[in-house]
């Protein structure tokens, strides 16, 4: 976690096994020096932790929430449910099902209660980060210039022609 | 509704659309003789209701919860996370998808929480009702002669043979 | 459209086809009282109009883009490659694959080039609309407050029970 | 397997390489200190034997079925389909097709056989044991404190916060 | 059905709504001049018929078995569990899933009991009958003959040029 | 192979990596002493050679073809298309898609030209072999004992009680 | 069709059924002013013409092959082991599995045989002809400008905004 | 590359990382000795490198085009909105989906805008450059009669008989 306080973005995940993945939002965010906390909210585990958390979300100052989970995902869509802040949720790669049942879970919220939902693991995991990134960026022309220069910078850092790897 | 006070089964579903499904949980449960209370708990639109109702569910009485819903379907889950009743899903047809992401929304739960989970649509809605049957008969020998009855007279009402129909 | 200038919402559509479910999201914004512009932009039948669109939109006093697009879908991701703007992406049902294809194609981006997905169909369009509603919030009290209304009216609104229907 | 006689849950499963899985039902079940007798029914190998089984379950003293099947799983089906007890279904993880084919199988009974089907896979195993237990604790006021236990310690099990493993 | 005694061909069913789409097979039994038997056996609702059709079909002097069912589809399988003859299984097209689950639960059976499967729906069942007669054509020169000149009529019916239909 | 002349059955595959499969068959086979021939044939690779092979599988003395093929598996269909003898078809499990493109390529098979299917991979195979056998059993009584007693000793080879594997 | 002599396209598809869908691709080529023949060929029930027509299709003077077919589609597949012209294919749309059946059965083809696959359905059929005027445009300056004019026109005529109809 | 020039073929690919795929389609036009020239062209990290890419490949003198890409795979069909050259698309093997996503975002392209696809990863990247040999080879005799070559050297490497492997 970064020292700004209090930080705008919060990483909430249904376990610890969950912030393998998770951990490239907090990884991102810290490459766009956006502070955030993460935690530990599971909906099935800790119903009551994810009622407090999410209720309280907005007054704690978080302005963006990154909820990732997997398999029956329920957490991204039960905290959009009690917060009014946007909610960007990442389906985390399931055992069996490879992450399809953790990506319908999420995205197939009924219309009133949305949820932004990114792709299945790790690339999920960033562009989270990064669609909050560009979200706060609306209020924020500093990050708007630090997010404009990571896209510069991936664009460069594209190679023009593929190399063979050993 | 029947008259017994208190029912021992509670069906529950996301919204008055689901009723058209969820009424057959209600028929059959009609049809042996156990009563039961339907109500409307939005998972996503009124979460404090389903707060409210599934912590206190074992002490308004109910012994088996009938839970459906369709598209990212978290009732039956968020239920069960917050009750130690049985908790039964009853995946609903969706529109797009045609109730795969009901099921896996129901189904997949992590190890924890349970809630057993039943086809989808209305032949999920008649076995969610028998199933309540078969749990409330093992402490009540009237039910579960019933029951028994139900499931002969279902047997002999097989006929032999096909019948070309009009 | 509403008459406010510049509007802070562009709504983009493949094709005048996917306005039926597009339609939803403009309408959900301007209960909300949120200025919008819609337009049709096909990433492969206009594509320099995508190019013009996308990289100009910042510039034209756009905040957030809501893009709808059916089967291979690629309209809401090459808009995010374009544009630093949040991009919401709203599968549009197909014939063949129900929007199985649409979902994919939208929420599948690499790491790098975000596309907050909603749900396939109207749901999703209503629900990209709320979610621009929760970002636009961020920054205007005014419309945070008629946003809290709108979740309350529709929390107040689920009926307790259900109803048989004629 | 315990020592109380007759012990309330029968764990069947298709075939030896099943018990990897189902053996996750018993160790819960021996963690909320509940008798169960695990034995290997084939519904394809050994017709005979799942009919003697499931016919005379009831008789045995069992009250509760948990069966665990792949593939083309039709053991919790039959066996559903010749006792009137309750029976949980737990589709293992198949080879080519991860257990979609295990699920589909289980979970689609048509109306008028109900089985309560959970997870593919190790947590479905721990779940049924789970959802035996909140059957069993109706009418077992010793067994609902212990899986009120459970379930406490479950909630209070889960750390605040993730940490980087090495 | 024919007059022939005993028929060779046993066409077994769900329920009587399978009827429609195996009827197809039972018709094209007839245009081979195939003598067979259609009856009701539910694997599910009618066990013990099932027993006892599977294991006495042989002695009744049937030849081969085609069995339709659909969705947790188990007939065919627990046929083939209980009989050496060859059965021949038919995905009936189901209301959800459009006969996908009908399909890998008759398919997907475990290594020892065989279940020749064919195509969801009435092609299914035409090509179950086709399948059906050309086991019956190994010890049978007529039929042999006969199949013979039905495929060679299929053949020869076929259009060199497709035709504009009102 | 064993030396019986001429072999009732042909085992034909698209490669020699099918092989690895289709063993299975082979081996199945041979346990009930059943005549085979085992070939590569491509449907794509070596065109000539499916026509030859199949127009003249039943003057070569073949009673049954087994066909095993992955991906877009054509081979099994083809053949089907070229003899009246009754083909079964195995689907390989392919790469990418674990074998659900070859089994929709092999069991989706339009009316008129029928192939038996069976599961993806190896007990596929086995049950290819089994399938076949129950065939050839109908016209040789030997054959069906030796069928009947391999059945039978595969049920009384199902232990009663799972044990723990180190 | 239209009256040059050799048309340098042929349209074949598996029934008079798919007429409907390939119809389109017909009318495309039309618009672009490019000879077709369309033929009827069934690669399971006229196996002989499909050889015939595969392999004399290069010196019959066709240039490029657009197959159409559903289900198990193994027309485009086999045309394309027969012929070293370059072949596309289309998808029909099946019943119950809404052509990702055919889908599969067309685009999975092994190393060594290609088919470029185009869209299930109708805009597959109108995308096949494009593709082969993209094809026949390369050594034909002629047609590239009707094509580059035929895009041209599809560009223009995509209109800026959507509007609501009746 | 080899040295020919202009190279009539382009093989682009949407990162680095998916030339372990593509290097297939590079050898395979080596052998059969075309000059073709590779580039890495993001259609997300790098949109303006695909515009000039796209719009100015014909004019650079190719004459086919062939493109990788993974997950949201929107290149082959981007690039063909801005070029008349045929486009043949290969879906490269994702992580979480095994490149379902890429087949669909990459075959399912609206009517208009034609992508011609080969299967998934490696076989898809070697058809894609057969596809392409077979298409400059309507205007090259001395390419036609080196891929007749080639696929009669396929077919006669395709051994009679399988063999067991070490």
């Amino acid at each position: 976690m970064t020292d700004t306080t209090p930080p705008p973005v919060a990483i909430i995940m249904g376990s610890q096994s969950d912030w393998e993945t998770m951990k490239n939002a907090a990884d991102t965010l810290e490459a766009l020096d956006i502070a955030y906390e993460a935690r530990i909210v599971s909906a099935h585990r800790t119903p009551d932790r994810l009622v407090r958390f999410a209720k309280g979300a907005r007054d704690e100052g978080f302005q963006v929430i990154i909820a990732g989970a997997g398999g029956a995902a329920h957490l991204p869509g039960m905290c959009a449910a009690m917060t009014p802040l946007p909610v960007f949720g990442v389906p985390v790669q399931s055992k069996a099902l490879s992450g399809q049942d953790s990506l319908l879970s999420i995205v197939q919220m009924p219309a009133g209660i949305p949820v932004g939902t990114l792709a299945i693991g790790k690339a999920g995991a960033i562009n989270a980060a990064l669609l909050a990134a560009a979200v706060l960026a609306l209020g924020d022309e500093d990050l708007a210039d630090r997010l404009d220069d990571w896209r510069e910078q991936q664009t460069v850092s594209v190679a023009e022609y593929p190399v063979d790897e050993a």
